[in-house]
């Protein structure tokens, strides 16, 4: 079996962490936050002094950090995995970053010996906490039949999606598809309540057919209670949609939609709405209507 | 068993028609074109010779027809229903038309003794054909109860969502939540493209999470099949569109993102793709982005 490292310990590492505890894995873990590495290591981790150590210690590392220059850091840095991991090893990247930097750190890894795939999730911290993440896994096809059991130990809907960077890619495409149909859902319950229509009533009748979709039957609810706590919160999602606007406007792909969403976004925050989750673009709407989005 | 009268005998109204003589109902009914009449009088209807002559020998008139004009003319017109129909009497108006104007049409109707349901459908030309067609319900809800077996007879997801109007309402926020979500895929499945990903691929990885919908399950399949016939058409979804920006607009409520998709089916029509599929904004998201679309 292999012997895993773990590299970040916040609100979704700390979990998929003692998610492999629990599957069996012997873990040694780092955190960039010391404080951090006791709930792990009270559930029977190791604690490593930096990414180096982790990485000479373990078969396979795992990291779960916030963005690209994190994940540049605890590779590629001074004490990075880089210059602990054995040949034959192999790195998988969790977090969700640039996939023209994952392509980088792939060839650098490579160079040395080490494998690599990129394995965003999506399914939030509910997803972690009960091992239900999908996963969107990027690089060798032997590298990730080898890795698969390790990554079931976290998640669910495990996917395959091509090369190196590819599943960050995918990744960045779901927060696409996430963002512009949560637009979708905002202008259509406005556009019901300022006329008069009780908006729980008009997702019931369209969410059946072609109209529907995951964030009208569960966000287009959250908005008609008025509920803005997040399941996902705006500020992070800003991360994953400038990721995916800086990826897109490098590839020559005009996504006006998408780039829509971030600037009302933006709006959310310069509302103090940042830490609230998604569905709060509801406010955004609302805010552009005025007076008449409140009639219903 | 209440007398029908069948008025507009197009791609929807015509299967409408002969499933209403399938369940066993009377039906009188005119079309303009008067050659289309013949299909529905070989199942067993009666022919009338004007709109006035349907409501004269019709308890409940069904009306399914293009646009606010239309509709006004064949109820308000010269040989309008108006003209002919009995006090106590219903019209079910069936076309996709003004919130505003159909609450205008239901007072004169009101005037004159004769209730008025809008019930827009969804489901297209397949829907209409199989009886399965979902059905946006305005209007008060003891006609709403007395007309049900006769939509019944057309539609399968029949919902009373408020008074006189609303049922368009509705309708219109489901044409904003369709073609906004469309977009979410357009720009989706392009940044894949682009990106070097098979776009099959990124839609099995996301559809089934909260970036899934109808739009992308099926839709997305077609566009990676460059599947562009019709389901539904552009020049149909704008007709809707024009009535949801409208709507919107003299309700002072700013919907953005149905405004970009309506410009960018504009482009399609430029390009004469007006008779394909909604699918074809695809085409116009690729026509933005150039050679670097075609990369997969």
């Amino acid at each position: 079996m292999d012997r895993i490292g773990f590299i970040g310990l916040g609100i979704m590492g700390r979990p998929m962490c003692l998610n492999l505890l629990k599957a069996g894995f012997a873990v040694t873990a780092w955190n960039r936050t010391a404080a951090k590495i006791a709930e792990v290591t009270a559930a029977g981790a190791d604690a490593a002094s930096s990414p180096e150590q982790v990485a000479s210690r373990s078969d396979v590392i795992i990291i779960m950090v916030s963005d690209s220059p994190d994940v540049q850091e605890v590779i590629l840095g001074e004490r990075g995995v880089i210059r602990g991991a054995q040949s034959g090893s192999v790195v998988i990247d969790m977090s969700t970053i640039s996939p023209a930097v994952t392509r980088d750190i792939a060839l650098a890894l490579a160079e040395n010996g080490v494998d690599m795939l990129d394995a965003p999730v999506s399914g939030g911290d509910t997803g972690a906490i009960n091992a239900t993440l999908a996963i969107m896994v990027g690089g060798d096809n032997t590298v990730f039949e080898r890795c698969l059991p390790i990554l079931q130990a976290m998640g669910k809907a495990i996917t395959h999606v091509g090369t190196n960077g590819m599943g960050q890619t995918v990744k960045l495409c779901n927060q696409i598809l996430v963002s512009v149909t949560n637009m979708a859902v905002c202008e259509a319950v406005t556009f019901a309540r300022a006329s008069g229509v009780n908006p729980r009533i008009m997702i019931e009748a369209t969410k059946d057919g072609a109209a529907g979709s995951w964030q009208l039957a569960n966000l287009g609810a959250k908005m008609v209670n008025r509920d803005f706590a997040p399941g996902f919160m705006i500020d992070l999602q800003q991360k994953d949609l400038k990721l995916a606007l800086e990826a897109a406007r490098d590839l020559l792909v005009a996504t006006p939609a998408l780039s829509l969403v971030h600037q009302l976004f933006v709006s959310n925050q310069a509302h103090g709405e940042g830490k609230e989750g998604t569905q709060a673009l509801l406010k955004s709407i609302e805010r552009l209507a005025g007076k008449q989005s409140q009639r219903w």
